[in-house]
């Protein structure tokens, strides 16, 4: 069964949203019996990947949907319960690929929350009516301001490693600690009461921003939410745009969507990829009258949900060639709109939005290979996939000699040197040149050139540039050589080296929480059968080898 | 078998020695039959524990012994071989907790070469009189300047990926991108290449410093190394003291130094370790005078080999409970003549050797609990201990109210505030207080005063601080509950607590790498009977699982 990343808000079965004026309540209630395959019940507010995908789509629109959203409230419908986290059962009986695959989607929802209230004047604040553990709470970890109800019992907890011998994996432990500020030895202590911590305690430790009498609570999640909005910069009287179903087919061989493609290979576990610049000149009468049919932002939606679904159904695929086809005036032309738009809310949030799929295709444990051919159109935002790949190819000159065509180029423009920041701050040329400052302005110094092969490759733009005669066999024998290499082994070295450079919460979410929570995962005191995950409930205690690593 | 950290120079079996003025030649010649195990043959200068232990032996020499040396030749005594890095067969052959035991102490062998260049006037250059692959190539990295002989054969590699399925672990993803700058995609297209790169290539990539003829090898190495020598600010004419064999009983049941003692209590799990403050005030004359018996040094050099010794042959012994026991005033008077002589070449080795062995407790992936009681000195360069553990508690008043007891105090001194940084270049008191300069600065003000339990607990500078009724049962319980969670999630959680802040070059190799190469080392790919550790140099294929994760 393939899993579905489009959803309609009218059919969410996990939460409910409701507005009034500037604030948007968004209210967490599982269906039980809505989990996303069978074998567990989603009790207390816990979740799984369908539950997520939900909230993730909530996010994308409120952002589009709603410009008059100023402030979210995060809450609970159930009783005396915020959320229990991730479901124990759904963690416990899927394999390894499974749960760092979901782990990785709820992490890139959390930081999109996070995003939103740093970007786009959309503060998110967690009104936890009841507990909130696990995952729960690395959930109200992301927002912007967290309230817990002071009834004696309401408590904020981690109980990931005294209960199930995994840690808390969804950037829990270094929002505490990085974020929170919470003090590294009462992080610790905290970490390893399975009850948690409540009231009082909870505010003068940092892990909550304030505790809240439930008699004064509506009132007082009332007052944060307006303050909170009153002070935010989005417009007052915009108009949203709609997210329309995306149209995409979808069977073994292939995916389709508008502008972008995937043709699926099993037998040599690659997905090859192709992403159609603007058919036209980008409209005069401005973005809003296009919707969501704009390119950029009909690109992105269809290149985030192709990753989504690349990732979680096709696990097997490990290469992902990029390619683009088409017009790159027409792609600097739509760049152009939104820069010179970027104090609008809809162009910035669609230059937003692009950065964070761009962010996506970072963290994605796929190699990534451009191969850059004559009529493809790499330039400023679409110049960026070629900058995310762990490899460009870029063909010198053109195919058979034909005199007809003419050879590849690559354009820098300014969507590379600012609005489309990778997680550790840089743009991807920054982190191309790390230390080099001496080569990063002498390739800024080319923006707005069609560059060919030979000179993108002197300019450290492209990795090689083969001609004609040696394309062919020099793609296919990478292609077929990163096949053969081990899985993990990739998935290791590229994360190493897509972030040199600076390190921020974000990169040390992805690259050193995940890492360890992988391994946590794969050992069996967690997942072997006398480990803490599958003992959870049994009443049995795990049976672990105490050897430190 | 008891793995010894102790070596006597006269019994090195894989390295020479040899000194010119103020440059030192450091030669390795692995002995092919001198492996620390049965089961391998140290071929092509190949590697294990028992390789590394010598060296980090000779780092250490030439800071104390040799104030002369400015700077430091790395070579190789074979024919066409630098090194072959880790040994493989040892690797494939070591259980889990030992591949990852041997990458650290590597690891941090080859951070002390670094800071060596960076802090002692002692400037490593590689010399790479042929080719150096894996972690031969990463041994390379830690040397300031990186030459490489050019004689169309001698190449840097890591072949890791391609050969083996692991990562390059020691260093190497983050050196070359992060230190020397590599554009990362031509720095991932050297990772998947097994015979590497050479000649002016390796040069033109940064991979390498220089490519020299072999006809100019000799005269240009010596050439770098005077450059090197003269621009050292390491003093002319000073004498070196001598580090005498340390004594040390070791059984079953307990480890025990002059200052320096262990229990070991492998039914609970707990190492008890003591450490006694200078029984006398510092010497009137010097620090000279008391050589390698000054107490500052003896006790680093015997915690320094503890930490070693319970890392790696008592993995089971999870939970090290640190004491102090002495005299504060007298800890103090070593750190101030310490201070006072900053820019003495001796006093700043050892105050920098202190600073080391404090990095190496805090990647130790132990639980570290501080039980700071009345007898205890807990002050200064001592008080970093009860900084660096996970928590502390602070006995509030006396025992049995025995009145002729002093209750226990801490004290705060320079010590603490600049000299002995963590490896994210933040003071172990800046980490606790990160973003709260406020708590952090009134911490500081209280420098020189012995602080009882309570003041401490409430200038956050303990964990907790119970009265006599409560220690016994709050103690007993923390430290039995610590043996009763999953090893591996402890390890996870304290890696990532421990390192709150900025990142640097040493927290991403300890924090991210590391944590990567710990899970592909568990991966069926890699160590599973048709993984690629297993399989190579039998001439057949891995089998790998193609998902990726």
């Amino acid at each position: 069964m393939s899993v579905e990343f489009r959803v309609n808000p009218d059919r969410y079965r996990h939460w409910r949203v409701t507005f009034d004026g500037p604030v948007a309540t968004v209210t967490m209630d599982t269906d039980e019996h809505g989990g996303l395959v069978p074998g567990y019940e989603l009790k207390l507010n816990s979740y799984d990947l369908g539950v997520d995908i939900e909230l993730y789509d909530i996010t994308q629109r409120l952002r589009f949907e709603h410009p008059e959203v100023k402030a979210v409230v995060l809450t609970s419908g159930k009783d005396k319960v915020f959320s229990a986290g991730a479901n124990i059962r759904m963690l416990a009986a899927s394999p390894h690929h499974d749960k760092v695959n979901f782990c990785k989607f709820t992490n890139e929802t959390r930081n999109g929350i996070e995003d939103a209230t740093a970007n786009s004047g959309q503060t998110w604040i967690a009104a936890l009516n009841g507990t909130a553990s696990g995952g729960g709470y690395e959930l109200a970890l992301a927002c912007e301001h967290i309230m817990l109800v002071d009834d004696r019992s309401s408590a904020v907890s981690l109980p990931e490693l005294p209960l199930l011998g995994v840690l808390p994996g969804t950037g829990g432990l270094t929002r505490v600690v990085d974020k929170r500020h919470v003090r590294r030895d009462l992080a610790d202590y905290f970490s390893t009461r399975p009850e948690g911590v409540t009231g009082r305690k909870a505010a003068a430790w940092r892990l909550v921003d304030e505790v809240v009498p439930r008699t004064a609570w509506d009132q007082t999640v009332t007052a944060r939410a307006r303050e909170r909005a009153a002070a935010s910069r989005r417009p007052a009287d915009a108009e949203g745009i709609k997210l329309t179903k995306l149209a995409k087919q979808r069977n073994a061989d292939a995916i389709r969507y508008r502008f972008v493609a995937a043709s699926l290979d099993p037998a040599r576990g690659v997905a090859e990829i192709t992403i159609q610049g603007p058919p036209d000149d980008p409209p005069e009468n401005g973005i809003r009258a296009q919707g969501d049919q704009f390119w950029t932002l009909a690109m992105t939606r269809e290149l985030d949900d192709l990753i989504l679904d690349l990732r979680t159904n096709e696990p097997e695929l490990g290469t992902w060639v990029l390619r683009t086809k088409g017009d790159a005036e027409k792609v600097l032309a739509h760049d152009r709109l939104l820069d010179d738009n970027a104090q609008d809310w809809l162009a910035s949030e669609i230059t937003g939005y692009l950065k964070r799929t761009l962010k996506r295709l970072d963290v994605t444990s796929r190699s990534l290979i451009a191969l850059i051919e004559p009529g493809s159109c790499f330039a400023g935002s679409l110049l960026e996939l070629a900058l995310a790949a762990d490899r460009s190819y870029h063909l010198a000159g053109t195919r058979d000699a034909d005199e007809t065509q003419e050879p590849a180029t690559i354009t820098i423009a300014a969507m590379n040197l600012g609005p489309l920041p990778m997680a550790n701050g840089l743009t991807r040329m920054q982190t191309r040149f790390l230390g080099d400052d001496k080569q990063l302005s002498e390739a800024e110094q080319n923006q707005g050139e069609p560059l060919e092969a030979e000179r993108a490759e002197h300019l450290g733009l492209v990795t090689f540039a083969p001609d004609d005669i040696d394309w062919d066999d020099e793609v296919r024998i990478a292609i077929e050589e990163r096949s053969s290499f081990s899985p993990d082994a990739l998935s290791g070295l590229e994360a190493n080296y897509r972030f040199a450079g600076p390190e921020t919460l974000e990169t040390k979410i992805f690259g050193r929480l995940s890492a360890w929570q992988n391994w946590i995962f794969t050992r069996p005191n967690a997942s072997g059968p006398d480990g803490a995950l599958r003992k959870f409930g049994t009443g049995q205690r795990a049976d672990f080898d105490k050897k430190r690593v």
